[in-house]
């Protein structure tokens, strides 16, 4: 497994901010920190956010009978998260292609939003890689034309 | 929904006990505790090992399109949990009519089960109240004869 | 613990929205609908964006060493929530002792917060009744005289 | 980010097998299947299960003040997993390091282990890399001697 790519800052300022969510004790564990698997939750936040910014959010595809269930994921832990951080979810469209989807993400707390942080922080690196399914039996199948055009016109340039 | 009546010791040991998992760093938050909505997985173990037992599943239930959701629940914490306790779950059905059914929980740590514990605690008692509805459309429907008759069968004598 | 009591409309009026959050996949089941478990979480969230607007947030009473854990709740489901409805959170401060605090939740699905939905419904009440305890042992312990003072003034009158 | 490799036939059968939870409701989304997050709890219950049968548990290594934090992780989805499927969790050490800690995982569900499978499936494999740190501020800190020699002792030979 090879680790997600650090990707270049120029490519961390073409992400799109999607929400701001607060870290609560349910995210937490004994170490005092956010346990690893609860990021999971905020990238689908993320994700979801994402596509609603598109026009057509993910209700829509689902109506249409399609899904886009996770196929890979792959997270690399920076720092650690703490109760109470204000966190800025960052996301950007790294591929889309008639039955693929990548997402990568940053996880981020910016200076002011954790007491007495005074510059930016990474806490995480995500990418998660969806294949576009018939939901009623989970064959591939490609996205319908009106979302493949939406996805197509937010991937990240390079 | 009334307080979960502590159960008098007769009562207790009418439960029977369905599982003993362990608690992960997944079900801790940053106290070095249990986290309080954690119990509520296991108390669906609970639930479904002590149907299970009856001899007919809860996935029997369901493939004759019908579902039994949670209609109120009341818990009730006595000490905190910790990592790797190994619990002991007790359960009981206190009331089963054609369209509602009461389980009564005690989540306990026995003396053996926690590093240097030398008695038996309680960590918690609950109550789930359940609705039995048809699954397609979530409309109240009285339970198949067959597993009224089972559930009956095992409702805690007073 | 008494059945969370059917709040009057009248208090149900005084209690005091706190955030708006929307319903994520990581919060169904197979039954399409809102795992009874999942709503913990925003009780949770609630809970902390009331504190928060008392002017001190929780984080300042666990800087003090005090903690607020849950020794009692209680639930009773009105109607399943639904993948991506836009939930309004309120909750209101019932009793404030010394020593304990209870919170009463209701968590709603406004006209226009669901696809198609037409009037307002009622997902979910809710009570939970805390502790308040030194963090480090969790012995009882009154609450400071701040934070006593601040949530008293915030208790629902009736 | 690569795909973790697909472990080959030979590597698998050297995994050992250390639980046999059932997938609860908590665990499923609204398709139906296993929320893909749900996974990472069944990865930490084989993981922490695999160290035990060393002989010396996790919570030892707590003692000393030691901890493994997962730094980074991917999982690759083979097929869904369905409501109370029993899934065999099997791991592998790959790799230990005085720092450094690898372990591969394969959740599978057996022929039988699910109504109507007739032969063992693939649900998910996947890998976590995990450092060695000096729990009370997080920093890399060489595994105890003993640790270190009971996971060596371990490691899957290639």
């Amino acid at each position: 497994m090879a680790k997600p790519k650090r990707l270049c800052p120029d490519l961390v300022s073409e992400m799109t901010t999607v929400a701001t969510p607060r870290v609560l004790f349910a995210d937490t564990d004994k170490m005092g920190i956010v346990y690893h698997a609860s990021y999971l939750r905020y990238l689908e936040m993320a994700r979801v956010e994402f596509i609603r910014q598109t026009g057509s959010p993910y209700t829509e595809l689902e109506a249409l009978g399609f899904g886009l269930p996770v196929s890979e994921l792959a997270l690399h832990y920076h720092a650690p998260g703490e109760y109470d951080d204000r966190m800025t979810l960052r996301v950007a469209l790294s591929l889309v292609s008639p039955v693929r989807v990548h997402f990568d993400y940053r996880v981020q707390v910016l200076a002011g939003d954790r007491r007495g942080l005074e510059r930016d922080i990474d806490l995480l690196s995500a990418q998660t890689r969806h294949a576009c399914v018939r939901a009623r039996d989970g064959r591939p199948q490609p996205l319908p034309d009106q979302f493949y055009a939406l996805l197509s016109s937010r991937v990240t340039s390079r």
